[in-house]
């Protein structure tokens, strides 16, 4: 038996780290089945050169040949493009992925012997804003755009029981629910109630009885991420709010170049590191390759190999902890090739 | 000729600022025309009571009489309360106070002699979500929820040009466009296309010439306001985008309590600190004056009363340099009131 894995480097600094994420895992050995990996298509510079974000070829094989995948990072057109959708957000929602999963700790204790931070954000991945459903309209007083926010109950539901599911495995056992439903009572309202309303569904009666839920709205969810983070354990948001605590909790550990994610639906699972494809640093070989390698150990750990995953985060935390081979982005001098190696040693 | 000022406490701690603002102004004497104050009914308390937020005889009075206002702070509702709404969103919008300016800055110089934070919010302040259009319905797969994101061309624009207007007066001379046209390439594509073509508008021309025009992404907007505060300067936002980046920038300053704004139209100008209405510490006498005390400042600058704009921001500025006389917010032992009375000192 084989763990087959699609690789979608995509654009920018995304062709650097997902080889990296595929050495660590290779430097597995038997302690996953036979890694297989797929070589496949997306993002912005294939849609500048042959139109298509997203090749209907990549979506069959990771559909059809793929227990898991990794994705790169995604370019941004400086300037609307025409035909152009995002290949994150259509594989997200093509995999029904919907739930992205984005632990942010920081790897030394406080004083109190506890991590500083440490939480996940677990966002809801296929609607909110995310459904892009736009329009655009000519007035007398010139041109109105709209855009549709679609909140359901069954998304709602799923991502809440994924963030419960989450914390009772969590020693602080608790979860915040992100909205803003002093604006937006009926869509924010019904995320807000649904996700509250999980421990009550039969199917889970008891289960949650002893994770605790709090909330925030999210101007000033953000604001205590800054000045408490520590009031933080699972925070579940929908799309667009998870977006932005993900990067904004990202801060706080120091870079965005150490933060994982999955993006997690019932049958499929596919690791990204959070950073973008920072066409700053592409190709100079210092994009920081941890977060796609933390992310590799994610995406295992959801698949049920743990020690393969634990193997993967101790190296990267070792790392981190020593200090002496990090890459620009944490004040280091190494390239993304020394990082890469000094974790291959230490797995 | 006399200063006609509303007063809209509304809820929580917003019954102890205000007063505190309205000292302040009183304190200038002769440097503005002499005050006269309207105590005007808001707020979800007054709903509790008597079923109406914002009573239509506030609103006419400040349509009528005032010359500007100061509102407090709304609490919002732990849960759904049908015919809600909150009246700091209808006011903004009933009075056409389309931009809501949050300047954020540290006191101190760093070791460059430059304020290690010093950036101005320019938040669109009346469509976005908070066109608060949203429906609701029953599907076989259970409630779905719709709200409708509004962007005009015509809204964008005048943002747009306030945000230049004020980044001419600034050093920097530099607007940073916030939006998330990677997803939502309609609605933010023509808020960052028209905020963009601003300085190419035929009434403006070569006006804007040195004005610099950035743009981020929201969510890396975020992560690199903590990480890089200094890149910014102006940054003109949708609502919901601004709403957020306001309380994330409070967050670097060291409390929400500091921070003030004014809500700006065509032909009103209505103070508001940042901060909400803080039930926890509601009746301690506790809260921090400061941030309603320069929305006092800012709304008289906006009128264009400098000099009495400037002793009330000086007076603020000292008493936070010298860290003597501070609330609990800010690492003091100090009431509201001594806060108050020390501020009132220096004027
Ligand atoms: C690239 C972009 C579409 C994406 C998103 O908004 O989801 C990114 O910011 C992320 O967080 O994965
Ligand atoms: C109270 C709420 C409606 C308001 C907003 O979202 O605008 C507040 O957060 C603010 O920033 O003034």
């Amino acid at each position: 038996q084989s763990l087959k894995i699609g690789l979608i480097p995509a654009d920018g600094i995304g062709k650097e780290v997902i080889p990296a994420a595929k050495h660590a895992i290779e430097a597995l050995g038997s302690d996953i089945p036979k890694p297989e990996f797929y070589n496949l298509l997306a993002g912005f510079e294939l849609f500048a050169r042959t139109g298509e974000a997203l090749p209907n070829e990549t979506v069959e094989i990771l559909k059809n040949e793929c227990d898991a995948a990794l994705f790169g990072a995604v370019s941004s057109p400086s300037r609307k493009v025409s035909g152009y959708t995002s290949p994150i957000v259509s594989l997200r929602k093509t995999l029904d992925l919907y739930a992205n999963i984005r632990p942010v700790a920081t790897v030394d204790a406080g004083p109190d012997g506890k991590p500083k931070v440490d939480m996940v954000v677990v966002r809801e991945n296929t609607e909110c804003l995310y459904v892009k459903q736009e329009n655009i309209i000519s007035t007398e007083n010139g041109l109105e755009a709209r855009a549709t926010r679609l909140i359901t109950e069954r998304a709602s539901r799923r991502i809440g029981k994924m963030a419960f599911e989450l914390a009772l495995a969590r020693p602080r056992k608790q979860v915040t629910i992100i909205h803003k439903s002093n604006v937006l009572s009926v869509t924010d309202g019904l995320f807000r109630e649904t996700v509250r309303a999980v421990p009550s569904l039969p199917e889970v009666a008891g289960r949650y009885d002893n994770v605790t839920i709090a909330e925030q709205i999210v101007d000033s969810a953000v604001y205590r991420l800054f000045r408490e983070p520590e009031i933080y354990d699972v925070i579940v948001a929908p799309n667009l709010y998870g977006d932005i605590l993900s990067d904004a909790a990202a801060a706080l550990v120091g870079s965005l170049g150490l933060v994982p994610s999955i993006n997690a639906g019932d049958n499929f699972v596919m690791g990204e590191p959070v950073h973008g494809s920072a066409p700053d640093i592409e190709g100079k070989g210092i994009a920081n390759p941890l977060a796609a390698i933390r992310s590799a150990a994610l995406m295992l750990r959801h698949l049920g190999y743990y020690t393969g995953a634990d193997r993967i985060d101790n190296a990267v935390n070792q790392v981190i902890r020593e200090g002496q081979v990090l890459t620009p982005d944490l004040g280091g001098k190494s390239s993304t090739d020394e990082v890469v190696q000094t974790v291959l040693k230490k797995i």
